[in-house]
């Protein structure tokens, strides 16, 4: 006898976990299901911006509190090339600020409210297969003691992750898919440095990128360009320290401060889309629907988008008996996401070193940063994509 | 026994016109060689759209008159694709218009007050050789009555565009050049035809680009993306209007007008900049020192802004004893050229199809497009672009 939900989500990151309070906040009952165990989840070093509607949901939604007082407001960020600083006041611009809160605090301020409200999340429970998502009884089959178990529900939400099973179970006859891989990694390293400058500094350097952000005030979290397939162990402390001199040191600016390594891994670069993000009861939400690069820090805000709007559309079927929303939910989402990912492929373009580019590239992407930085609609441009696109919710 | 002047010109296309008719304003003496036959010269068809800057200069210095009479302003482009038109309003945007008014009468106008000043103008005179550029003699040798003949000069002007001799006189140890070849061209149209909209309308299509403007109250000129060793031969009439109308004609607005095709050419396209644009006592100007796409419509006016700030600046040398400005020529004009180039360089890689691009990429285009149009910022940075950057003179 299979167990019944009104809404089953497929993964406890962000995506699955904000879906499921936001519901609970609107007498939805739902169901998470995790692979992994609680610690790995929330231990998990991701994205750590947060756009100015990220901020205020979570607000509004009551998980503002530990972000509040841990998170650190970004005003501006500092863009070194050239030689020099080049200083985006975003604020200025769009009178929204951004919060250097890393993922994995969100993701501990929402199990802990999930687990305060009795939430039914499923850690350590492997999703195996989701069916009859064209029919009247979808249902969600998974790993449980040794055993193979099924729940009925309502709607299925795949919010799984890029590798996650749910995004296949759209038939490629109707899934589309859009995919670009870029011919660089980024190597993260987290370092115990208070946080050298007041803001996020992105060096856009010849022999690559560069960034210095912040994860707390006794850690720097900075990230190198790298070959997409290096390994962590190719770069030593001093060979990582000489790199990030070399990018982020100019002369207007005090030099960049050193300290322990505490970790070092190694990320690729891709830009990934799937059309549509609907298919009969299964929604999609987040990486397992979308993957942008990492510059622009757009990974679990759109992921945020989604669910903002998904949170909508199902309180409209369950308390309006409307489905206006759910039925334009891919079509929403696809909208603002194309506007993402062209903001942060154009991001990531605009400051990586490319292998082979040609001399004219390299100058139109100098171009691409004197505009973006030292001319009024080039800074409103990229503070107006920066702090956040509206969501349609 | 060589002839002497102050200035000597290369070229009397509008760059080397221009700066002419700026000098005699100062009282300064010039000489303007030109290799062709001022018929030719006249009737070349090229650009047609001038930036605010381009028409306010040509104003202030009294040549004005005929602009105003037959020129067009403009207030917006309508951008169509996906069905539907976009339009810019770039005047609403930046308080500025620009103004629809074909080189050929800007070099009418040019040459008719060159001519009535009783200017040195030499058609049908080749240049053939510059001679001591390095030192305090410089001269230009050319051809006349089937003799090489030589003009002493202070300095000497290329404005002999893109496959004129003036630029490799920079020796190749110093003069770094940039370049970019599309894999497409133009077919340039001029029909019979009124002006079927108020607006420059540009078709970014699948299929690929196309553009209707207008030359006069009863020609259009009309531009259709083609293979970049396309011939003309290789488009019927009916093979013209059908493309015409697939790339152009959208739900929302009345279709486009056919007419007598009168006649058609194909132009290649490219990015050019060389560096520096100033060796010696040679000045480069315009499109010796650098081609853009013609999208944007930046050649002319990037010629006139270089000759705005030359003007300018030997202005400065003969009646101020200051160099300071012809010191900093090249870096001046090249901080704007790679604004220029820049944005020529993104719009004709935004509206344009390109051959093997993938289906990212495609929908990147199209969330540039939609960005562009769709957004207060998007309007903003284009607006900003197209209706032509400050020039720092």
């Amino acid at each position: 006898m299979s167990e019944r939900t009104q809404v089953g989500i497929v993964g406890a990151g962000p995506a699955g976990l904000l879906l499921s309070h936001l519901l609970h906040r609107e007498g939805i009952a739902s169901v998470v299901f995790e692979s992994r165990g609680r610690d790995h989840v929330q231990q998990r070093l991701r994205a750590g911006v947060l756009e100015q509607g990220t901020v205020d949901l979570l607000s509004q939604v009551g998980l503002g509190e530990r972000m509040k007082r841990l998170g650190m407001p970004q005003t501006g960020i500092d863009f070194r090339f050239g030689g020099a600083s080049h200083r985006i006041d975003f604020t200025a611009e769009t009178g929204r600020t951004v919060m250097v809160y890393p993922q994995h605090e969100v993701v501990h301020d929402l199990i802990e409210a999930r687990i305060a409200a009795g939430a039914d999340l499923r850690f350590d429970t492997p999703v195996t297969r989701l069916a009859g998502l064209d029919g009247p009884a979808p249902s969600i089959e998974f790993d449980a003691d040794g055993a193979t178990r099924s729940m009925r529900c309502d709607f299925v939400i795949g919010c799984d992750g890029f590798h996650g099973i749910c995004r296949s179970a759209i038939p490629p006859t109707v899934r589309k898919e859009y995919d670009r891989i870029y011919p660089f990694g980024w190597l993260g390293i987290l370092a115990e440095v208070p946080p050298a400058a007041p803001d996020v500094t992105w060096g856009c350097h010849e022999s690559g990128f560069a960034m210095l952000s912040f994860r707390s005030p006794t850690r720097s979290r900075l990230y190198l360009q790298c070959e997409p397939d290096d390994r962590p162990e190719n770069w030593s402390d001093d060979r990582i320290w000489s790199a990030l001199h070399e990018r982020l040191d100019v002369a207007d600016m005090p030099p960049l401060i050193e300290g322990r390594i505490l970790q070092k891994s190694v990320t690729g670069m891709r830009s990934f889309l799937v059309e549509p993000m609907r298919h009969g009861s299964l929604f999609l939400a987040g990486d397992a629907a979308h993957i942008v690069p990492p510059t622009g820090a757009k990974g679990l805000n759109s992921a945020v988008a989604d669910i903002q709007v998904l949170g909508r559309a199902l309180a409209d079927h369950y308390r309006k008996g409307s489905d206006r929303m759910l039925d334009s939910y891919s079509e929403t989402c696809l909208r603002r996401m194309w506007l993402v990912q062209r903001f942060s492929a154009g991001l990531c373009t605009m400051v990586h070193s490319f292998p082979g580019q040609s001399d004219f590239i390299k100058r139109l992407q100098r171009a691409d940063l004197e505009y973006m930085t030292g001319t009024a609609p080039g800074r409103l441009a990229f503070s107006d994509n920066f702090t956040g696109l509206p969501v349609e919710a």
